[in-house]
């Protein structure tokens, strides 16, 4: 989670919504990416998809079924959906996102019956410093 | 849509699940792809977001909102959160997807209180052909 947050931080120092993500198999880092929607012209750019078609690239297959993910926010329902077409196999989120979040909010897509893989789920991992980046980052533009 | 059907088909071709979309603006096609998520070891790479992904970057911006997407299959939940993140203004969708969809089935996505954007929604459109193509396939696949 260390390095999801530094991505997160490296992130609002470009003007990207501070979120930062990392793919880890065997006790060892992947993948890692920032959000860059904006940066990349790419509106499916957030850092949990970053990271998940990175290490897919590096490990040259479409399934991870023996990585878990690592992201500083509650993954959307874009990126739920990608974790389980990925298959990723232990997710770990820091903060909660009550408006765009898809876990334990909103679509909650890992508990829906028609979901077809729903990895283990580990919430509040690095929370405090997370939502403290996020908080920030929108205070800062208000301003 | 036919040039979606004719995406799908060419997808069915190399051993993808046949599924093709476009993104159409004015009138005129921006961008067309077929899923591939084996062919490009890419878990996140069905043709929604493969054809958002390229429109947006012929564009040279994050959000779409002049644009429609066409797809031959109703959009999974990773697809449908993409749409809302690019802000296409109308989506149009052939076969209905009992087990994957997340428009019309399971986590009914742009009908979450959650959704921060819904485009307008036209289902069936070339249903049958789309359909089809999607039956043959697997039916070529079990036997």
């Amino acid at each position: 989670m260390r390095a999801a947050l530094d991505a997160a931080g490296a992130a609002a120092a470009v003007g990207e919504v501070p979120v930062g993500a990392a793919v880890v198999r065997d006790g060892a880092i992947v993948a890692v990416a920032a959000n860059a929607p904006r940066t990349l012209h790419d509106p499916t750019a957030h850092a949990e998809m970053l990271a998940i078609r990175e290490a897919a690239r590096i490990l040259g297959r479409e399934r991870l079924e023996d990585c878990d993910l690592w992201v500083t926010l509650e993954p959307c329902a874009m990126c739920a959906g990608a974790i389980a077409h990925a298959r990723i196999a232990r997710l770990y989120y820091g903060a909660g996102d009550p408006k765009g979040g898809a876990v334990e909010h909103g679509p909650r897509f890992f508990a829906q019956p028609t979901c077809h893989h729903r990895p283990e789920i580990y919430a509040g991992i690095g929370e405090a410093e997370a939502g403290t980046l996020l908080r920030d980052f929108f205070r800062e533009r208000r301003g």
